[in-house]
């Protein structure tokens, strides 16, 4: 039988590691984790939970299942512009799903692996968790820190502003329908999409100097935008031609359910922003020098609604969509 | 069908009830919350997880559920002598369970009542959260202040010192035993410790400046116990007589069984403190005046381990003990 307290220590818990960070005065192990946020900064602070058949399918690899969960609550940072420090892991497991202890052993080390991997690829410290027994679902709280009045919020488009979105869109819907298809070679580009996909940190520093306005594209592009609009009370006219789509989805999908998939797939995590038309330039040239796209896909409008796709498409993905479960 | 932005808007959120809470520079509703710590502070951060049928039964009153989720996440704050100030809430709801959408609502609308209440009684405010579908379970993320280097640790203790409690145990074990007796009256004192435990937050600020360690008694007094032995390089020889047992517990389950509970049971949310000797009468006092006793149950030794208690009843509560689920 696993014991939790070996399991946190084994895998999750490194408290000299912990204690040894900037910024962590006291790291996992005790009651609650101690943190020195640094002055002149806001705490932004975002959490998600990804739960199995419902985010991720059951039969995902180990590691991106656990790079997933955080990509995903990162995300949620790199739409402020804030530098990620801090996460906390609520993971809730089912020994039920694995033969014996060997097998859930093995699972919990990839599994460690892909959440530490990106944890140092952003140098942000895992300092506190809990690991409990249900259905398998991880519960990711992250926290960074922003100049104080420098974040982006949903709130700033103004007329007049272009809309334009990192990368490419329709890889999380277009990696799903290939996992359903049974594609299992995670370097097919459509399944890092959808089951290792990146999130836009750099591009968030970027842009949080330049954008009006942003937030990421979580349940999809047309979802996504109306809550951008409502917080800001503009329209956006959109042109669909100009969506950059993932390579390989109209391969994978036909033309129509890739625009489909760009526009109301969700799962994306690339960067929706809009910006005064004279800082597009600059904030392509920037981002272009980490390799990363910015497209213009629209207009900000004074007239509300969205012009430019039918409006039947204007769903977005919601998790207690009928069926999904 | 339930939209989760819906739901989370009708009972979770309130953006404008957010920014106007001190330290909350942006609320809920977009892609993080923006926090403003204070000066001079620590933060101290806990998660906690509660499943359906693991922590709480699935027919417990759902005002009950959202009270008891906040109440054992608030309980690490305490443990710290930290003042809460934010919270996160990630809820996964089944929606299976509910016969229609009235019933969900309904469900919920107490659900959040339950929680909410508990926000208020301790300045706690609702800052952001996630709303998902699957196996009820509920993620609290919870974010205190303390003032840099007060906070309570587990490692502390030192030989001589006193170890004790606050209020009285055997209460989570006594309450879930009875809930399995049928008992439903949420009025009869176990179940109160069961279902609707209060985290001991004034308790933890009036003993961060007089105990030398504290953790909260969650997994049990003795597992509990092992954890701050641990930490802090020290044994303890145990006074079971001295235990403070909750009010009808002897009653429900036998002399026996009631040592046991309180020994081993968790899910007490008491505060465990050890305190130089001279320290003991000061803080018993303090505490007294909001009516919470302070128990003297053992001392601190030099010699590791465990005295005054039979070897086999050291074994904690584990969230993974077979048969649990």
């Amino acid at each position: 039988m696993l014991a939790e307290f070996d399991l946190i220590r084994r895998y999750f818990m490194s408290p000299q590691e912990a204690q040894a960070t900037d910024g962590v005065a006291l790291g996992c192990g005790d009651d609650a984790t101690l943190l020195i946020p640094q002055s002149g900064q806001q705490l932004a602070v975002s959490v998600d939970t990804s739960v199995v058949n419902v985010h991720f399918p059951h039969d995902a690899p180990a590691h991106a299942v656990g790079h997933r969960a955080l990509a995903v609550a990162l995300s949620d940072l790199a739409a402020m512009g804030a530098v990620p420090r801090w996460c906390l892991m609520a993971l809730t497991l089912d020994q039920r799903a694995f033969n014996d202890d060997a097998a859930a052993e093995r699972w919990l080390s990839r599994y460690a692996s892909g959440f530490h991997t990106l944890c140092q690829q952003h140098d942000t410290a895992l300092v506190g968790g809990d690991v409990t027994s249900g259905e398998l679902s991880i519960g990711v709280t992250v926290m960074g820190e922003v100049p104080t009045g420098l974040a982006m919020t949903r709130s700033g488009a103004r007329p007049g502003d272009v809309v334009a979105v990192t990368g490419a869109l329709g890889g999380g819907a277009g990696g799903l329908a290939l996992w359903q298809q049974g594609e299992r070679d995670l370097g097919h580009p459509l399944l890092q999409r959808y089951l290792l996909p990146q999130p836009r940190l750099g591009a968030g520093i970027v842009l949080r100097g330049l954008a009006s306005a942003a937030m990421d594209v979580s349940d999809g592009l047309l979802a996504d935008l109306a809550h951008l609009r409502a917080a800001s009370g503009v329209g956006v006219d959109l042109i669909p031609d100009a969506l950059p789509l993932v390579e390989g989805l109209v391969e994978t999908l036909g033309h129509e359910q890739a625009l489909t998939a760009a526009l109301s797939g969700g799962d994306d995590y690339e960067l929706l922003v809009t910006l005064p038309p004279d800082r597009v330039e600059e904030a392509a040239a920037q981002l272009a020098e980490s390799g990363l796209a910015l497209s213009v896909i629209g207009y900000c409008t004074q007239a509300l609604g969205v012009t430019g796709v039918p409006a039947e498409g204007a769903m977005g993905w919601q998790h207690f969509r009928g069926g999904a479960r």
